[in-house]
């Protein structure tokens, strides 16, 4: 498998160049920008004390996701949902599926009555725009809880991370499993998989999709196998930038 | 595993009773009620000459899907998205799932420059919704296909449909993983999958989430598993109730 | 008048067949689903405790009533309300209609501070939607009304329906007044009158347009005279269904 | 019936003073500034050549309305139906009514392929919006295909109009049948009626609504009398106006 | 400068003729009808005791605005807002705007914890609009504040009022700078500029704006030079229409 | 004047760090990430050939603008306006000013009927957030120019800018007029003036607001001077970007 070079010279089993680039902004408790190749993600984690009311008085806390993408991140440009008056099926979707990845590594007891925003725009895309936007908001919620920890808003011994999560896409094109697709590669791809993996190598979400031809079992083991290194190899990442003391 | 009984009495790779009304709408070229035990989706397919406008003059068809419930469909009223202004995102996920469901087993070439649009509209909901729907949806679409080639909106030996599709949900309760979740089991669920699979018993859509703990590799197999064998009575079902000739 | 003999071969005073299925909805605390031929309507009614704050702590409950079509009830599919962000001139004109026509039988210090919404989804229209939903949800409402008072959310000895009421349409076709127009009848129809009378035979609403020439005084008073005839029949199939115990 | 005297020194069968300023606006085709007592409305009439894309090959014009209130024009101030983003069920449906009742009295064929737009702004409410509202739309309307006449847009021999329009709002006040409302009326009234009369006497509209209790034949019979007289005497003041030469 | 004559005989340094109708309307605290030449404004100002959530308990009063133009105010009819379900940015700018100008003579302690919303419903339009709304909103502005000082709401010594308020619009045409610009002079101009100044003659707004080549230093001078004497004008009159006595 | 100094070690006259990051989206034809101290505005440049509808045929080109924030560009996190579904009236009015600026050094002939929407982002907002957007939409604009005339859309000779334009912030703060307001200093300002200056120091702008205390001639004319100052150091810094050949 291994032997094939794709278009940007990897090989399938490969990621794309990753870069986090942690505490971008300066105003939100954590924050990342992030880079999948040429795919671009700023993240932001906003903590605010309290829950939504439907939450309230539950001793609990509540971690919640917005995507959107710029009008120019693509090649053209797209019409900003704030001007046609609604959020598209894609972008619910997509916020959907980064907010429950996150909450799945959350223990929103030891978070206590907080909640965490975390908004992921698209700088720029270029396929894997949401299993970017997953990988980094991970970064931007753990300095987010890092920061409330020094601000005493979670107790010192309070864990609300249960494990980190990132995300990779992975697909068949041409008959070969390959990992982290490139946007040519994402549009020529039969089956299109996202994968939301924790830590410790467990999944949180698998959303496969026939865009061609349905796939088989055999297919559908591959493609899991490869989303399973690519999302070690992401943890990996992560691990590395966040042990490397607090964002300037 | 099939030793377990559930709340109603099912094992754990059971079906719900499911029964598909054929031309249940007078008015629709092909229209399905189906119900998933207490679960009734009814299933319109409209279909119409001509394509949208960006599909224009390339000879191929387009299939698109809209699901929606009725306020109360379920057992506490909810508002009705036509007067909140906006469609939630759970409904643009499902109606966008369906519709990919649906194209996965269309040749959009055999179908020409038509358009079938298929509604699905939940009028009493216990679970299984958008399975139920999907599974419906293509007896309502085989039918309006069946129509337009009576019609000769379609040549004689145009084959739009290259297979069958139907959906079901699993899911792991307690550890153990169950077909179609009615709405308890449904919320108590560790995981819920819900997998669309071919008359053949290829895959079109794995959509699998952790509601609670992460899943592993053998979790996910077994699930598979079980809806591989459930799509397959579906299937079957959908084959018996499509061959008893034109609907009334 | 009544010699005429009708596409459908019905007699100029005379009702579509209709059936009321009591209970169809497990879900709601009443329901009932509504036919005047080909017609359908499904009617639910949702009991629940409290009022809207303007009518909060004046010892008064309140009903209210929403209409909406399937997209393919009708020969054409029509968009949805809900994908066009708004609702239509014409769905809230007959919503408000709905709810006046209930009120008008309601004794709201009766009700206590409870609230019923009814809604009346149309899942096939030939003509008559509006008066089929009205006459329907006053079967729903009864039915909502008897739960409650089981519940003890209504006193034992308070009366909250003071009468039934009941809608039927009528018209003016070639000249000669129609009892209950059929889709096809309506749309050739001079004028067109929806009349709502209560069980004791007296008005509640009386809504008659020219849709081609004015009409005078005694075409106005042949309609009513029809109007009345039909709703006492109408009123007679409410009680007779309600009649029959509790639904199953 | 006359003996009774209102609170603004009215018998019951006597209309508020009525004044219509014809020509109000400088830029509208046909304007005029209509008032029943205190309820002011100005209305005007936009004339276009052509007609909506559904219309058009038809050799037919088309006369549509629309209304609205300014947010003070009550005494409590009421939110713009702008900011809040959409129509509500009462403009909607008087907006529809004016619609019809001008409709009824236009001959569409020798209206040609324009259209008119009437547009009924409630600058002052007192009760009585939409008669004033219709009986205004009226003028605006004549003086529109007066102006297109002249201009040619409309045939030497063509009579876009077959008859005048007014309307005029009834009611059941204590048991006693009254003739135009004012506000303090009507919010008393247990039945209240808005008829729609041509000039020549024959119904366009009749919309009787039992706020309180339902009313009977000998009710309605009663208020559709005054309705009658009360309609021709505006007839004769929009025939008065509208023979006092082109406006300044 | 003064020898141009304008089209409509006005020399450059000239206003149209301004009138100011107080208390046109019977139900709002202040209103006044404001003329500027043909340009017609009707400005109610609407008096509340509480203020909004986020000023609650400071012991601050509020001032707002809304403006709006009726469809048929101009040349060709323009699509209502509240159809379109938006409002537009140029709308959006001049409520703003009016806001921004009247609080800036507004005392909000000595107005204490009320409201007062001004609406300026354009009627008829012919440039200059927004200071035609700007100055008639003071006069209805300073009437809503007499009335709420007899009704008690404002203490008998407060002075809410730190001075008046008006606005005029100021152009370059073909060179030569113009006072008050009518709508055929505004499409015509290079440079125009909205200028709301005190009646003690200083600056609360400058807008000005290049339409076509920019400007210079000296033109800026001249056009200022202007606005400031026209305003003054204004002032003047508001505080003649104000001096007599209470409105009607 | 010079003499006071700042929260940030500026002296009154001073503007911050400027810089401008060219070609820093791969993807438009031109585009700027520009900061103004922590301002960060992600300008693009995005052309196509061909105008909107109501300019058609007449030779023209057109440029626009939109500017938005991200939700948590701020100190606090704003809701998105794609959620609230509706663009504020803030938003409206920077892209109407962004829009108009631009337009003023363009020559509408010279770019042929070919469209440029400029996309102001910002990314971090710390005051001025709409007078860098202008600035740095300038250079985004005339790199996306340069790109047409390469790719031949655009003629050889053909020069559609005709000059540059750049923008900056000044108001009086204690007393004392400031260039470039940072957002601590912004919310301090009486009076507030964003001004657009072309690069031979005419203007294209000037809107002035006295946010407290009304402002007297002699403060707008040292704020004027202070403005054209500064707007001539951002034009040199334009240039000298520009002149680095092109972006990478």
């Amino acid at each position: 498998m291994t032997h094939i070079i794709r278009a940007d010279g990897r090989t399938a089993d490969q990621l794309r160049p990753v870069t986090i680039e942690r505490g971008w902004s300066e105003q939100a408790e954590g924050s990342a920008l992030i880079s999948f190749g040429k795919t671009k993600v700023l993240c932001t984690a906003s903590f605010t004390n309290g829950v939504p009311r439907w939450l309230q008085g539950k001793g609990k806390g509540w971690v919640t996701a917005e995507y959107a993408m710029l009008p120019r991140s693509t090649n053209d440009r797209m019409d900003r949902e704030s001007v046609k008056g609604r959020i598209g099926g894609r972008t619910h979707e997509i916020s959907r599926l980064i907010g429950r990845s996150l909450r799945a590594v959350i223990d929103t007891k030891a978070l206590g009555e907080n909640t965490v925003v975390i908004d992921c725009d698209v700088l720029q895309a270029d396929g894997g725009t949401r299993t970017a936007a997953i990988t980094g908001a991970y970064v931007a919620l753990a300095d987010a809880i890092a920061w409330a920890r020094e601000q005493k808003f979670i107790g010192k011994n309070a864990v609300p991370l249960t494990d980190s999560v990132a995300a990779v896409s992975v697909g068949i094109i041409d008959g070969a499993p390959m990992l982290d697709l490139a946007y040519v590669e994402d549009v020529r791809a039969e089956t299109d998989m996202n994968v939301v993996v924790t830590g410790r190598g467990q999944f949180v979400e698998v959303q496969g999709t026939a865009e061609g031809a349905p796939f088989d079992r055999a297919e559908l083991d591959s493609l899991l196998d490869l989303a399973v290194a690519g999302s070690a190899e992401l943890a990996a990442i992560q691990r590395s930038v966040l042990q490397n003391g607090a964002p300037a």
